[in-house]
């Protein structure tokens, strides 16, 4: 009887409408964690779903539940997630993509007066996007009682508040961080599943309209790295002199470029990035040689070991290049995420309802990462995106969701497996 | 007669002890074009040039002339010059130390009644540095007529304001460059002379107090260079997918620095410096793959042939760097000064007057290159400076000061040569 009930389409895209609406910010998409924007997001997300009769519910921290109750509410139920937080001028579908799938299966179950064996529940997650509070995952880690308290003096990098006093400001209870209180037990939950857009262009180059994660990348990320050198006279000082940090910062991220290449020959899997650099607005000139830069370096991969080994050289060449170009580099601390791998039986089933199967890792962190970290089977739908994601231009059929949705429902009625 | 009177020193100090509180901004000097900071310094400098009985005139593009009258006022005149402006956040002296070496010599002359036989004039030339509107030298080439009237549309880099509202807000007549009026006569001046402190480190590191200059370095400037890539997820693209403006850059600046030591290698004079550089500060971040860069590359050389060569490579490089990464480099016009050779005869009485005669280039450029240019014999003296310029850590002692005062008014008063 289940396999006859369609996801109400038309319901996703009436949210992704209101959600663009509620949250566009100029070019870009701003669904700030814990901010105004994610706000805005949960409460049409949550109108939605009342209207759609599922039961909400909010835990201390912000997370949103809603749920289309089982036949035994005691047993272990599914939980459909994903987050509603977005990059700074990102675009609509990161992350609410899972959210509104979730949402426009259960309505249609739920209008359909289906009722599962157990609880089926979308949770719109708060906050996994770590450009807001410099961590990543903190709903959904924060649920499961895995956050340090000290995540509570972080600053939000626009500005400056630390997320304890955000989290007042929201009504949310930072004591649950602080006591580590488990939300979420890991027993009481048969699966995760989370629907995400790809945000890469491997679906698009492949002409796919949807696929099957293998495994998440880990992270590794030099969030505050810095060169401080000297500034001095362009013109004025030669090169045995000089304490220039572009030139230093030019010569690690150039060093690092060939620390890629020897990897990638090797067979390793990874990705290197720096995506922020800069010299200091107001200090530097353009006939000045630079005292500073600050600058980025993301690193990931599907092996754990990779992460640690190039992160443990790009600190010995920071030291050698410093020394070389008689400057300082202060790469600071790394936050990381340990790269995660999606549950085999799970996969195989959503493989099997898609009419062309395709397997790929996800290089970008998911929410799906901390559930697999707390032994929740897990898995995850890719959809097609064109122009990657953490932009404005992000663009995903309503077509192609549909074979995502279409999937994720599939596997919802299968249960028990 | 002349012989046994000193520079006024104690004048010297109080000048620039009252620069420095006129026009400290936090740690370092403000003293912007044609704004408050470098006006403050004008009002300063002009009052104790009257008090010392000096004649005063301000020409129509706001050069400040301060004159001890000579015997036959027909005959040309020497004139002792340098700037008041500064770079933002730099330091006391850049500039400033020529000026109040004129005024404190011919202050001396002054109250000991020495007449000499042609108008000795100190010079405080308006807007020598190019942070402010993108061009170098604006004071002394609109003295002879030598601006492009185009430049009236330049803009303040930090105000946005255009050069010509900024002349008319503090009551100068932008016509004067329009018309390309000459407000100095060449055939009316006999010589140009500046003291400057050195901007490097050299005199520091040979334990030498002043210097004459042989030479000033030519500059051409690619100032508003840029590449565009495009924004994505910084974990989920591969490589051959990038477009990665950061991963660019520095393959360009890494490339340019091998370039550098391959000149050097071939025996040429040459330094090359990238002092702005940053990602885009609303649309980067952690975990994304930039989409754009903006840079500075400042090329400094005693031969325009290197400068043609190198910026020549610069472009070339760009385009072959921009296709491999898949990106655009957008280098825009480079801004020059030609290189500049200072007057033999003119070097060679300057040498006479040191007890430790040292002669060594200039890196940074001088107005000292304008009065070059249109064929005025010109001389510099460098004053050994800590800490280089541009930056509030400049430092340059009393005694080191009065070192290269002294070869100024020894010069000053042997005239004609």
């Amino acid at each position: 009887m289940a396999s006859a009930i369609q996801p109400d389409l038309d319901l996703a895209a009436s949210l992704f409408e209101a959600l663009s609406q509620a949250t566009r910010r100029g070019r870009g998409i701003v669904r700030d964690s814990y901010g105004e924007g994610e706000q805005a997001a949960h409460d049409r997300v949550r109108a939605a779903a009342e209207a759609a009769g599922l039961e909400v519910a909010v835990d201390p921290i912000g997370n949103l539940s809603m749920t289309l109750p089982g036949g035994n509410r005691a047993l272990p139920k599914v939980i459909v997630g994903s987050h509603l937080d977005s990059v700074p001028q990102g675009g609509n579908f990161d992350g609410a993509a899972g959210v509104v799938a979730g949402v426009c299966v259960l309505a249609a179950l739920s209008r359909a007066r289906f009722v599962p064996q157990f609880d089926l529940t979308v949770m719109a997650i708060r906050a996994e996007e770590s450009a807001w509070f410099d961590i990543a995952y903190l709903g959904s880690a924060g649920a499961f009682g895995l956050l340090d308290p000290e995540c509570l003096s972080i600053r939000r990098s626009d500005n400056g508040r630390t997320l304890e006093a955000t989290l007042a400001e929201r009504g949310f209870d930072a004591q649950a961080i602080r006591e580590r209180r488990r939300l979420l037990d890991p027993a009481h939950i048969r699966a995760y599943l989370e629907l995400h857009i790809e945000q890469g262009p491997t679906l698009v180059a492949r002409g796919l309209p949807a696929a099957v994660v293998s495994g998440i990348r880990g992270c590794k990320r030099f969030r505050n790295a810095a060169c401080r050198g000297e500034y001095a006279h362009s013109g004025a000082v030669d090169r045995p002199y000089r304490h220039d940090a572009v030139a230093a910062t030019v010569a690690l991220l150039h060093h690092l470029e060939q620390v890629w290449l020897q990897e990638e020959r090797a067979g390793a899997d990874l990705v290197l990035t720096s995506g922020e650099l800069y010299t200091d607005p107001v200090l530097h000139g353009p006939s000045k040689i630079a005292g500073k830069t600050q600058f980025v370096l993301d690193l990931r991969s599907l092996s754990d070991a990779t992460l640690a080994a190039v992160a443990q050289e790009a600190r010995a060449a920071a030291a050698r290049i410093g020394a070389e170009y008689r400057v300082q580099f202060e790469l600071g601390a790394t936050s990381d995420s340990p790269a995660a791998v999606m549950d085999p039986r799970l996969r195989a089933k959503l493989m099997g309802l898609l009419a062309h199967p395709f397997e790929m890792p996800s290089g970008a962190g998911h929410d799906a990462a901390v559930f697999t970290k707390v032994g929740i089977p897990s898995a995850m739908i890719f959809v097609r995106n064109e122009n990657g994601s953490h932009n404005a231009e992000e663009a995903m059929s309503m077509d192609d969701f549909a074979v995502g949705v279409r999937a994720l429902m599939g596997l919802l009625t299968e249960f028990p497996l």
